[in-house]
């Protein structure tokens, strides 16, 4: 018997031990879970007739998020792409500019640098936390950067890095501390892609809250949603002031005039997209705990497991278990594929991480650091089924 | 006795005989119409999960467009500005290009030609659609541009220029029969901002269906709202295919891969805010005759009018009377203030025409044709409340 089919027997095992066969549908890998209290807040926002770019569910929404993330400023957008483009030209990414994003994330991190008119500078990332490598990430910028004027330039390129994106992956938190060091090392502003880690926190800190600014998305598979949308929180009250300008064409208050002091986008939350997302931080900690129980059902189901292991959150850190992941003890592309579609024939919807940004045909020209570790981590992931209601 | 103290009493005057006096809050400029099938319909949305970017109410909003504009294809987007950004973007216009513009339109349609890293080219008005001039716009650019290997060149910038942006201002159609005609002796696509004229027709055809594809906007101040919320149709299978493409990462299908094959954009509405617009789209008939209405009403109450004129609809056009408008017989930019700030003070809150752009620090240094019949009409007019429920 092939390697593969003893760790296809054994992934599957798992997954019914802990999901109980599928019966009628397929099982995805997350999904929204909304019950009266979100009819209830959504019904109420339609009644008010304010459903648009003002109403009062957009600040509460945004006061909801302060408090839970402990960032002073939380600015709602329509999606965490939109946010993160939001982030990177309020620190002041230029065109031409590279900014720093792992190789490991979803797309939207580099799209949202290409945004900027910028390129995105592929980083690799650690097999602990799944995260970008500060480590590595330190030796690459000391062997391949200079300081000039105040401005750290690729000597290879010769461009200006302008940022650093560092993501959490899964929800699991990367190792920002050290990042931080390293960010102010080479003189870079962080802005913090924390699209999935909303309720994730390094130490007691929620993650988001220490670059410049952070960001979170509410797309439909994410902890929460709000159909889509997204949000640019920190704790600079004159960069979020820029932020919110900014996203609301750049319009001056008057009572009539329309004037405009910047070009800018149209990039807030409509009101009832925050309504549903009122009601769902609501329920935030009741997801959290029941995507917790779930983490660690596969935990113990995964114990003796041969040919997979459990992706934990890191030491001294609180994930939200967005995604649960397993990982192949022996990364193998192989085996990976044929575990995913093993598990599709089975009813359940399990999908491999992202396929690494560098090798997507528009950024295959963008430079990069050695990537190794991002390299194992594709051939070796898997994300199994996660809706905080599975846990329950 | 001043003369715009003569215009303020005239204009108080036909307000307060079509709307009658302002009871208790201000009356808005245009307001919603949510009721019971909106509530339905959200509702149905919300109990399905499928609130996100994948949904029913998205494609049965889209085929509802469809079906009302005659356009084959239709992609709903997060709101009107980004489905300019991605006509432009899909027709081909580059960094550094110039696309023609009316300076006499909401800032956003020279804000998506900034998004492309392009440059708006400001045109002059007409005073009989408030819509771009063709003939004006013709001459301009016999006089100013030159071809050069298929393209059209600003002699004067040296920048090619990529595209025509017309806009049907407040609803009324602009001649685009004539502006096509243009558009095709200079080699140009038109990519028509229909933003404010859902409903609006030039003779028997929709507006925004004579480009090579035309953009609406479902703000909360629109016709119609889906919160916030915007739609690109074209009947080019090819170029549809294309937008919808860009409009959600450029995901190539597969069961579980993240292949992307282009830098794409996060753009599409979600099943939440299409459920809304479903409900509203089956109300249209009803906003249209409502508006048309309270439209006949002002029109009326202005016939013996000494100081302000009726905008009506032009010849041989239908316009949606989405905001309706007033003209000043002598435009002067301080009596339009005194009449704005007098109708405020009695609770109608009125609003004139927008800044022009190329004024809007921002765009100042933007190449521009002569604009005089835009500055008159800056001076001169005026929106008056106009949501459908006060024709009903």
């Amino acid at each position: 018997m092939a390697t593969y089919d003893l760790a296809t027997q054994e992934f599957l095992k798992v997954l019914t031990s802990v999901l109980g066969p599928v019966k009628s549908s397929a099982l995805a890998l997350h999904e929204p879970n909304i019950g009266e209290h979100e009819h209830q807040l959504v019904a109420q926002c339609l009644s008010s007739g304010w459903v648009s770019s003002v109403g009062a569910f957009i600040t509460q929404f945004e006061n909801q998020l302060s408090k839970i993330t402990g960032a002073a400023h939380v600015v709602a957008t329509v999606n965490g792409t939109t946010a993160l483009h939001l982030g990177l030209y309020a620190v002041g990414v230029k065109p031409g500019n590279e900014v720093i994003v792992p190789t490991l994330s979803f797309v939207a991190t580099a799209n949202s640098v290409a945004h900027c008119g910028a390129i995105p500078h592929f980083a690799d990332s650690s097999s602990e936390t799944l995260g970008m490598d500060p480590i590595a990430l330190r030796k690459h910028l000391a062997s391949t950067t200079t300081k000039r004027g105040g401005d750290l330039i690729n000597t290879k390129t010769g461009n200006r890095i302008g940022a650093i994106v560092p993501m959490h992956a899964f929800g699991h938190p990367m190792q920002i501390d050290e990042l931080d060091l390293v960010a102010k090392e080479f003189g870079l502003p962080i802005v913090e892609d924390a699209a999935e880690s909303l309720g994730s926190y390094f130490g007691k800190k929620h993650t988001g809250t220490f670059g410049r600014c952070g960001v979170l998305s509410f797309n439909g598979n994410k902890t929460i949603t709000t159909g889509g949308g997204g949000a640019i929180f920190t704790d600079d009250e004159v960069l979020a002031t820029k932020i919110r300008h900014l996203a609301t064409t750049a319009k001056i208050a008057h009572e009539w005039e329309f004037i405009h002091d910047a070009t800018a986008w149209n990039y807030r939350m409509p009101n009832l997209n925050a309504a549903l997302g009122c009601a769902q931080l609501d329920r935030l900690d009741e997801f959290l705990k029941n995507k917790r129980n779930l983490a660690k059902k596969y935990q113990t189901a995964l114990v003796d497991a041969q040919f997979l292991k459990f992706v934990s959150e890191p030491t001294g850190t609180t994930s939200n278990y967005w995604l649960n992941t397993f990982q192949l003890v022996q990364p193998d592309l192989q085996t990976r594929n044929e575990l995913l579609a093993a598990a599709r024939t089975q009813g359940y919807l399990c999908r491999p991480a992202w396929n690494l940004l560098h090798k997507l045909p528009m950024y295959q020209n963008s430079p990069r650091a050695e990537l190794p570790v991002a390299q194992m981590l594709e051939n070796s992931l898997i994300n199994v089924p996660s809706s905080a209601n599975l846990g329950s």
